[in-house]
């Protein structure tokens, strides 16, 4: 497998690496989310790791740049690939439970609630519109978009606007072991609202299951008027749909091969039935000599914050192969 | 009178127009500020003049861009003239009361309190090294920024930080007759507190005294890469003197004559006491024929949300005396 599944895009002139930060309350319930050290602490994951990449370290808690299994936070991807750029992430702030300690482009959304429970995302539709105003702003400034993504528990909203829309997908998981049979109990309560709706506008089913990452991506890609790509799995899956489904271009999404090769996922598959074209990165991990990164080959973290996403920009911007993974490597073995 | 004082700066390459929006609650001490239909009301001023700027209409709330006296706010000024150049600017929050309508670059600060009960500011050095965070963002962006403000009762935190850092500064007010004694009163307090801590350093000052925009303002400057300008009159006098007392450059200002006609408040020798180069701009708003607008000429209003800076940006980037003016008529005719 080469580093880079298909043909490399030109060498934009201005490229912008942009991350979209949200929370969904459904990373407390116990099982959903290994982004955290514990069911409560999940969603303090985009404010640790926003602060992590601008500042190669967290500072303002005790903690250390891994997952509870040790693994390295693929925020440390992102960050040897910024630093490798000269490049900085703009951190979007679509709804999170606590303060950043970094600047974001705050569209004042709020976290997503439990979907069992009643709307998600109450003002999806808004969301969406300050996500364009979002894209407009950053249209000025770039004419090639990476767009990730950090939402904790956001690969079980995923599975509810996907199947919401009436893909019949499966979601990837930060996990070795996908908690499918959870997931699936929370999307059939999804599905139950949705169906007793009749909701089809993909902003009612983002408002109905989804997250507030969602409204706010589709938003900025709808406007953005350079070349946008999603940075992410099965996630960033769920915007393309929400924007197929509202007859907008559907963006072609960079992700991780260790996500392609989630078999409970079936990420290609879904990818085609959302019409979006997928660039594949394998950074082969498995030989860099790192066991924590060599994880990420047994289906351990796989993808997050954009991660897939920066390695991609680097090879389209020119830094070759080498020069990827040994920046990786490097960044890693400094924590 | 010309229309620009002094010579043009060559015209930039990719300008940005940036507006910092904080809240002082010493704009809610009857008297103080102009800014708003009631004391209470002038912290929602920054929030509806940001979303008027953006959209030419305030959606959120049922009200006119005028002030009290009906004359137009300066929020129309400046939208007119982004309008003219085809540009929006970047909202900045460095801490307001309420959550905006637009997309803002936040820092995640809170309002400044009174300082009269205690520190104003308690994490002004925080909220500069934010500021400096978001220069270093806008300078991939940018090459040549205009910084504008929107603080009520930000003159009187103004006059408090001047004369915190020795300067024997008068300032400016949005009243026709500035409330001297009663910013004089809050001062007094104020230098107490700035005298019984023997504080010189101006990030205390602030913290004594000043308002979360200074703090913003002054890091954002620090860090800018590409030429800055302040766009305000006596506020942004106290934001060139903290960056002289921390040792920076001191930006180039650019305000309107009617600040500069202010016999209150002395802007000239001031901005020569703090060595700031000043532009004023005359767009003559006597002679358009718009009874509101003439009212800025006889002291009511005078600038704000950088609208000076606004003007001053335009001719920069090539725009005639008559195209302004024009654009400023039309936009404010329009409502």
């Amino acid at each position: 497998m080469p580093f880079l599944s298909g043909t490399l895009p030109a060498r934009p002139g201005r490229p912008l690496f942009a991350i979209v930060l949200g929370n969904t309350l459904i990373s407390t319930v116990p099982g959903v989310s290994g982004a955290g050290m514990s069911p409560e602490k999940t969603v303090l994951t985009p404010v640790l790791d926003s602060e992590f990449i601008t500042h190669g370290a967290i500072r303002s808690r005790r903690m250390k740049p891994n997952t509870p299994t040790g693994c390295p936070t693929p925020a440390v991807i992102t960050r040897a690939m910024m630093a490798l750029l000269g490049m900085e992430p703009l951190f979007v702030n679509a709804g999170l439970t606590t303060s950043p300690v970094i600047p974001c482009l705050d569209v004042y959304g709020e976290p997503g609630r439990d979907p069992r429970e009643g709307d998600a995302v109450p003002r999806a539709r808004d969301l969406y519109a300050r996500g364009e105003r979002v894209g407009e702003i950053i249209s000025r400034w770039s004419d090639f978009l990476v767009l990730g993504e950090c939402v904790p528990g956001g690969t079980t909203t995923a599975l509810c606007v996907l199947r919401g829309l009436g893909i019949p997908a499966n979601v990837s998981s930060s996990f070795v072991n996908n908690p499918v049979v959870l997931k699936e109990a929370i999307c059939a309560k999804v599905r139950e609202r949705v169906r007793a709706e009749g909701a089809t506008d993909p902003l009612d089913i983002i408002r109905i299951g989804g997250d507030p990452m969602m409204a706010v991506a589709a938003g900025i890609c709808s406007s953005f008027r350079g070349m946008a790509v999603l940075a992410g799995g099965t996630q960033m899956l769920a915007v393309a749909a929400v924007l197929r489904d509202l007859g907008k271009n559907v963006p072609p999404v960079a992700t991780t091969v260790y996500v392609r090769d989630d078999p409970s996922a079936g990420f290609a598959s879904t990818a085609e039935m959302v019409g979006a074209r997928v660039w594949y990165v394998d950074p082969g991990f498995g030989d860099l000599g790192h066991p924590g990164l060599a994880r990420y080959c047994i289906g351990e973290v796989k993808e997050g914050i954009g991660a897939g996403g920066a390695l991609f920009l680097a090879r389209v911007m020119g830094k070759t192969e080498e020069e990827i993974r040994e920046a990786v490597l490097s960044t890693v073995s400094s924590y």
